[in-house]
C-alpha cells in the first residue's frame, strides 16, 4: 500500500503498537463477557475495571466517574440528552463552534420544548464574554463548551465558565476529545459535571470513548437494558476496546509534555512557512492546541488542495472528517466571521506522534508548488 | 491461565482466529477515518462498505439497510426509541421474555406517554396467540418480538406475526442477536421492519452490531452528529470492528448448517443425561435454538451450581449474563409460569464451535457429582 505522510491526527490517530499489545490477549483466549460469573467473566471484569482506573487517572477523575461509551459522539449525546431526560425543558446553551455531535443533540432538544442558545465566538474563535454573560443570565440548565476545537485547535476557558455555571446551578459539559493527549486535561480543574473523551484520537482503538461524569448528575440512559456502567450505559462491555483505551490514555499522558513541545515547534515552523507563502492561519491569535494548523490560501479551493496534496503523498483535511462529506464551508470559520469564499479555501494540518520535520518541510514544498501551478491555471481560465 | 471448558456461547463467543486475521490490517497500518477524503480515509471507507455488504448478505438484506451500531443493545434501543421519536405516543408491545434492552426502552416510552403492553407467553415460552390478537387489536405502532430467547433458546414465529402487524401498518422489530449463526435468519422472510444483530455473539469482536432496517422506517437518531450511517447513527466508524463483524457474519452463515446439526446432537445428549438426573428442561416442548439448554434440578440453587461448576472447570451461566448481577430469578421463567423457587435453580448451557462430546460428558458427570454432594449437604442441614 502506498503510504502518504499522515498529517490528519485530529481525524484519527493510528493505533499504537503497545496499545495493540495490551489488547491482544482480549482478542484471543481471554474472551469472557464481563457480566458472567465464571472465571472468563471475572477476568474480563477485572480488565474493564483496571482500564477504568487508567482512564480516570489520565483525566484526574475517580474510576466511578468513568462511563464507557462507544465513542465521543455517543458521550456527547449521552450528557446532553441524558440530563434533559431527567429535568423539565429549559434552556440549553452550546458554543457556536461545537462539533455536530454537540450541536445536533441540542437541536433535538429544541424540538422537544427546549430553548437552544448558541454562544457566539469572536474572530479568533474564542467565546465572547459579553454574549456569554448575556446567555448565562437565562440560567441554561445545560451548557456544553468544548475544551479544544477540532478544526482550529482554539481553546476555550472552560474552568472560568464553570465558576459562572456553578453559581446558578446548571450542568456544565465539555467535549474534551481533541484536548486529551495534546494538553493537560483535568476533570476537577475544569470544574465540569461531564467531560467527553475518545480512544481513537489518542492512539487507542476506535469504537470506544467515555463520558466522565460527576455522580451528582442524574442521566437518563440513551442505551438502556442490562444495566452495565451503573445503569447509565447498557450493553456487553467491549473488553478489548476498553483495555486499549485505558492503555492509550496512560501512554498519552506519559508522553504529553515532550510531544506537546516537539509538535508545537513543528507547528510553528509550518505556520511560519505557510504565512510566508501568503496563508492566513485561523485562530492564530488565540490559545490553541500545539498540533493544529487551520489555514487558507486565498483563491485556492481547500477541497482541491487536499485532493492534490493526497496525490503528492500528504494526507491532510479540508475541515473535520465528520463534515468532509458536506461541501459546505466550515461552520466554525463562519461563526468566526470568515467570509464563505475564504472558508472554502481552508485546509487543516494536525500533527502527531508519527510526524517529523521531513513531513512538514515536504508539505510546505508541495503547497508552494501547488500554489504556483493553480495560480497559473486560474490565470489561464480568466 | 486456567482454562475451563467454555459452555456459555449465548453470553459471548470467542473471537475467531480468521476474523482477527481480517481485522489486523485495520488495527495496524490501515487506520484512516472513513470520513476522510485522503487515501487512508478512502481505504477505510471501502473496508466499511465491504463489511456492510457481507453483513447484509448474511441476513438477506440490502447493504443500504444495514446501520452499524456499537452492539445489540444500542440497535434495540435505536429501533424502539428511534421510531417513537418520529411519531405521536401510542401503544408499544414487547414480548414478556424480551431482553432488558428491549423491555427498558419500552418502559422509557411508557414514561413519555406511551402505553406499554407486554405480550404474555405460554408455559413453553411461546407467545400466546389469544393474547397476541387481543393486543394487536389496539394496533400498537411499535411491536418488538425476539426471534430466539437468550436463556431458553425458544423461538418465536416472527414471520407469522409480521403478517398481522403489516395489516394495520405498525412497525415490527425483532431482536435476532441469539438467532444469527445458530438458525437461518432472513430479513425479508421474517417480514420485519427492523432486525438487531450483534458481532460478538457470532465470533466477531465486541462493541459492534447492526440494526438492519427498512428504508421506509424514519428513525430519530440516538447518537446524532456528523451524519455517519445515513444520519441514523453518527460517530467515527469503528473500521476494525466492522470488518471483523462482516467476516464473522460470513463465516457464521457458511458453517451454520453443519454446526447446527453437530450442536443439536450434543445438546440432545446433554438434555437426555440431565433429565436422567432428574432435571427439568425449560421450553423443551417448543421450537428452540440447537445450542441452548436451560435446566433446573429441584432444590439445587442455580448460582451455587454455577459457582461450583466453574471451580470444576465448566463455565456455564445461571441466566443471561446481563442479569447475572441481579439475584432475582429469570424473568423469562417467571413469565412462563415457573415457580420462583424452581426458577432460582436454573442453569444455562449454551454450546458453540469449541465444544465437543468431552465437554458435555464432563459437564454431566460434574452435575451428577454436585447433585450427590449437595443432596447430602441439604440432608445434613435439615
Amino acid at each position: 500500500m502506498f503510504a502518504p505522510a499522515y498529517l490528519d491526527y485530529n481525524a484519527t490517530a493510528p493505533l499504537q503498537e503497545r496499545v495493540l499489545e495490551a489488547m491482544m490477549p482480549w482478542l484471543g483466549r481471554r474472551f469472557g463477557n464481563a457480566s458472567s460469573r465464571h472465571e472468563y467473566g471475572r477476568a474480563a471484569r477485572q480488565a474493564v475495571e483496571d482500564a477504568r482506573a487508567r482512564v480516570a487517572a489520565a483525566v484526574g477523575a475517580q474510576p466511578g466517574e468513568v462511563v464507557f461509551t462507544s465513542g465521543g459522539s455517543e458521550a456527547n449525546n449521552l450528557f446532553i440528552k441524558g440530563c434533559a431526560g431527567r429535568c423539565k425543558p429549559g434552556v440549553v446553551a452550546v458554543g457556536a463552534t461545537e462539533h455536530p455531535c454537540v450541536r445536533e443533540p441540542a437541536r433535538q432538544l429544541g424540538r422537544q420544548g427546549w430553548a437552544v442558545r448558541e454562544l457566539p465566538v469572536d474572530a479568533q474563535g474564542v467565546l465572547r464574554a459579553d454574549a456569554l454573560s448575556e446567555t448565562l443570565a437565562f440560567k441554561p440548565a445545560i451548557v456544553s463548551v468544548m475544551r479544544a476545537n477540532n478544526e482550529t485547535g482554539v481553546l476555550q476557558d472552560v474552568s472560568g465558565l464553570s465558576v459562572a455555571v456553578r453559581r446558578y446551578g446548571g450542568w456544565l459539559h465539555s467535549d474534551g476529545v481533541q484536548a486529551l493527549g495534546k494538553i493537560p486535561v483535568d476533570f476537577r480543574q475544569l470544574g465540569v459535571d461531564g467531560l467527553t473523551i475518545s480512544s481513537h484520537k489518542v492512539g487507542g482503538p476506535a469504537g470506544v470513548g467515555a463520558l466522565v461524569v460527576s455522580r451528582r448528575v442524574d442521566l437518563e440512559p440513551l442505551v438502556a437494558g442490562g444495566g452495565q456502567e451503573r445503569g447509565i450505559r447498557s450493553g456487553t462491555e467491549n473488553v478489548a476496546g476498553v483495555v486499549g483505551f485505558g492503555a492509550a490514555c496512560q501512554f498519552a499522558v506519559e508522553r504529553l509534555e515532550g510531544e506537546a513541545q516537539r509538535l508545537s515547534a513543528l507547528r510553528d515552523r509550518l505556520e511560519h512557512d505557510l504565512v510566508a507563502l501568503g496563508a492566513v492561519v485561523f485562530g492564530a491569535g488565540a490559545a490553541r492546541l500545539p498540533n493544529t494548523t487551520f489555514f487558507a490560501l486565498e483563491h485556492l479551493d481547500g477541497e482541491t488542495l487536499v485532493a492534490k496534496l493526497d496525490r503528492m503523498g500528504f494526507a491532510v483535511a479540508s475541515g473535520s472528517a465528520c463534515s468532509s462529506a458536506s461541501p459546505d464551508p466550515s461552520r466554525s470559520l463562519l461563526a468566526m466571521g470568515v467570509e464563505p469564499g475564504m472558508a472554502r479555501c481552508a485546509v487543516r494540518v494536525s500533527l502527531g506522534a508519527g510526524n517529523s520535520e521531513r513531513d512538514v518541510g515536504g508539505l510546505v514544498q508541495a503547497v508552494a508548488q501547488l500554489r504556483e501551478a493553480l495560480k497559473g491555471l486560474s490565470a489561464l481560465s480568466v
